[in-house]
C-alpha cells in the first residue's frame, strides 16, 4: 500500500469547485463530486439532534436509491435549523443537479459547511450548476478540496493505492474541518472514492471500522456539528474481484483507515488556533471502549490543554481527567508519560494497568487564539 | 427567612485558620471548624475515581462514627495520587488533632485542596495543630474561610437565619473555588454549620436536594476535582423540635437551599479568568434530568462560552450544543432567548417545547485568560 497526500481521483470519477457567491469573500464555495457509473454509497452522519438539512435529506436518498452518482458540497451557509424551506433548499439543490447531469434526484448526496440558522441562498446554487458540471475533471478535485473549506487553513487530501488479487485499486478522500465543529462554520466533512469492487454490506462495515479508529478518536473542542458527514462511494471501475470477507477485506480496510487517518490528523493539526499537535495513546485498558472513553476524557480536558499549550508537564490533571471520566481504574497501576512539551509535536501514555487493550486519540492544544477566534467570529 | 453575606457561625459552633507553611506565599492554609457537642453530618463527595486521600478516610469515617466534632482543611496540597502514603497523612492529621481536642479521630473530617500528586508535608500540620486549636473562636471564622483558598479572589460566606417553630436557627456556609476545578489548584470545597435539631435522615435528605439545585447546576470548566466535597454539620443547639418530614423539613431545606445557591453562584463569579456570569434556564423540559442536561451541555460548551466572552449572539453555536446534548427535542419547538451580552451579567432561557420541567445552571465565559491562568500555573 502506498499513500501520498494529494487528492488523486479512482478510475470513473471527476470533480469540480467553483465560486458561486455563497461566500461573500469571493473564495471557491460549491463542490461537486461525480461518478460515470452507479456507485454504492457507505455514509456516517452526525449524531446531533437538530442536524442541518442535507443530513436530512441523504438519510431519505440512502432508504430510496442503491446507486449515487455525484456528491454536491457547499461552504459557507450550514443549511441547519432552516426548517421546512431548509429542506426545500437541499431538495430543490438534488433537482437542479439531477436536471443538469441526467440522473435523479436521488442518485444524489448533499453537504453543507457554514453558518448555521441562515436561509440558504438557492438561486446561487441553482445560477452555478451549468458552471459546476460543466467543468468536471479528474484534476477538478483540487478545486472541490478548496471548495469545501470554511476555517480550514489548508485542504485535506489523501490518495491510498493498493492491489487487490493483481488489480491496482485507489481510495482517494478529501476533508475540511478546523475543529471537530469550527466556529458556527461548523463541520467535519469528508468524502472518499474508491474504484474498488466492493459488496455494499462490506463497504459499509469498512468504513464504520476506518472511522472508529480515526473520525471517531479525534477532538478539537469537544463540540459536536450539525453537519458532519462522511461519505464513502465505491465505483468497482476497477475490475477486481469482489470484496466481501476475508483477506481482501481486510486489505481495503487497512488502506481505507490509513486514509481516514491521515485526513483526521490534518483536521487536528489545523485545529483552531492550536499550537501543538497531541497524540494520546491509551493501553492496558481492560476493553477499546474504555481505552478511548478515557482518552478522549482526557483530550476534551480543558485544564489539561490548557497545560500543554503552557508547556507544563502537569500529571495531576492528567490524572483528574483520567478519574473523572468515569472509567475504571487502580490508582497504583495507573502509568502515565508525557514527552517533553517543548515541541510541535506532543504525546501522552496511559497505561491504565487492566487489560490488553488500547487507543490512540488526537487532539490539538487550548490556546488563548483558539478562544479570539471564536470570540471575534460573526 | 434572611440572607447575609457574611458568615456567623450558628450556636456551639468556634472555627480558626492559620498558616502552617503549605503554602510557600505564607498566606493562610489550614483551617478548622469546631463543633462543640457531637453533630450530626450529611457529606458529598466527588465522583471523581481517583478521589483524594482525605475523601477516602472520610468515608470510612461516616461509617464509623455518628458524632462529628471537627472539619479540619488545608489549601496548597491535594494530598491526592500519594498512595498509602497519603492515607496515612490524612490518617496523622485527624489523629493530632483528636488529640489536642480530646476527640477519637472518627469523630473528625477532611479536607484537602492544592496541587495534586505531591507529598503532603505532615510535619507542618503537626506543628500547626496548637495555635489551630488553641485560636478557636465564633469569630475565626473568617480566618478559616480565607485559609480554604487557593485561586479564589474573595472569600464565599453565607449565612441564613430563619424561625422553626418560634426557635431562631440559622445555616452558616463557606466555600472555596475558582473554575469547578481550578488549576490543580483544584477543587469546590464547602462547609456548612447550622445548630437546627434535625433528624439524621432529613439532614442527608436536606443535602442532596439542595446541592441538587446548586452545587450541581454550576460548571466553570466541565472538570470534576478529585477533592470535591461538601460537608454539612447539625449540632442541635437551636433546641428546636426535632426536623423530620412535613413543613419545617421544608423551611429547613429552602433556606439550605438558598445558602448553597448563593456559595454557587460566588464560585461561578469567582470562575478563573471570567468576564461574565452566564446564567442559563432551561424550561418546558420533559423533565428535571433532561432540563439540566440541556443546561449543563450549554454551560460545557467552548464554543458558546468564547461567544459570549465576544458578545456575539450567535444562536447557532446554542442550536449546536442542545443538539449534541443527547436530549430529544423539536426543532420547530425550540426556543431561545438571550439577554444582551454587552453587560456582565448575562442570561439564556431555552424552552424546550417539551413539558413543564425547567432548571437553572450557572456558568462562566471562556476567556483568554483562562488560558493564560491555566497555562502559566506551575
Amino acid at each position: 500500500m502506498k499513500i501520498i497526500y494529494k487528492a488523486i481521483l479512482p478510475l470513473g470519477f471527476k470533480a469540480n469547485g467553483i465560486s458561486c457567491g455563497l461566500k461573500k469573500s469571493g473564495r471557491l464555495d460549491l463542490a461537486l463530486f461525480y461518478s460515470q457509473t452507479p456507485a454504492k454509497a457507505a455514509c456516517l452522519f452526525t449524531a446531533n439532534k437538530f442536524s442541518a438539512a442535507p443530513v436530512k435529506l441523504n438519510k431519505i436518498f440512502l432508504k430510496r436509491s442503491g446507486g449515487f452518482q455525484a456528491i454536491i458540497a457547499n461552504s459557507g451557509n450550514a443549511n441547519c435549523f432552516t426548517g421546512v424551506q431548509g429542506l426545500r433548499a437541499a431538495e430543490d439543490t438534488a433537482v437542479f443537479l439531477a436536471k443538469a447531469l441526467a440522473l435523479k434526484k436521488e442518485n444524489i448526496l448533499l453537504a453543507s459547511t457554514g453558518i448555521i440558522g441562515r436561509k440558504l441562498e438557492i438561486r446561487k446554487i441553482k445560477a452555478g450548476i451549468a458552471e459546476l458540471t460543466g467543468g468536471l475533471s479528474r484534476e477538478g478535485v483540487a478545486r472541490a478540496a478548496k471548495a469545501i473549506m470554511t476555517t480550514d487553513t489548508f485542504t485535506k487530501e489523501v490518495t491510498a493505492k493498493l492491489n487487490i488479487n493483481g488489480k491496482p485499486v485507489s481510495i482517494c478522500g478529501v476533508a475540511k474541518g478546523a475543529g471537530m465543529i469550527a466556529p458556527d462554520m461548523a463541520t467535519m466533512l469528508c468524502f472518499i472514492f474508491t474504484d474498488a469492487n466492493i459488496a455494499q454490506p462490506a463497504l459499509k462495515k469498512a468504513l464504520k471500522i476506518a472511522a472508529d479508529n480515526s473520525f471517531n478518536c479525534i477532538t478539537v473542542d469537544g463540540c459536536m456539528s450539525t453537519n458532519d458527514s462522511v461519505m464513502l462511494l465505491a465505483n468497482g471501475a476497477a475490475e477486481n474481484k469482489l470484496i466481501d470477507t476475508g483477506g481482501d477485506f481486510r486489505l481495503f480496510v487497512k488502506a481505507l483507515e490509513a486514509v481516514c487517518l491521515a485526513l483526521a490528523k490534518m483536521i487536528v493539526r489545523d485545529g483552531e488556533g492550536a499550537s501543538k499537535f497531541i497524540r494520546i495513546k491509551v493501553t492496558h485498558a481492560g476493553n477499546f471502549a474504555e481505552a478511548k472513553k478515557a482518552g478522549l476524557a482526557l483530550a476534551n480536558s480543558n485544564l489539561f490543554k490548557t497545560a500543554v499549550y503552557g508547556e507544563n508537564p502537569n500529571f495531576g490533571r492528567i490524572v483528574a481527567a483520567l478519574g473523572a471520566s468515569g472509567i475504571g481504574a487502580n490508582e497504583r497501576r495507573l502509568k502515565i508519560k508525557l514527552s517533553s512539551l517543548k515541541k510541535k509535536d506532543v504525546s501522552v501514555e496511559v497505561g491504565l494497568g487492566k487489560g490488553n487493550s488500547a487507543c490512540t486519540v488526537y487532539t490539538a492544544d487550548l490556546t488563548p487564539r483558539y478562544v479570539k477566534i471564536n470570540a471575534e467570529y460573526s
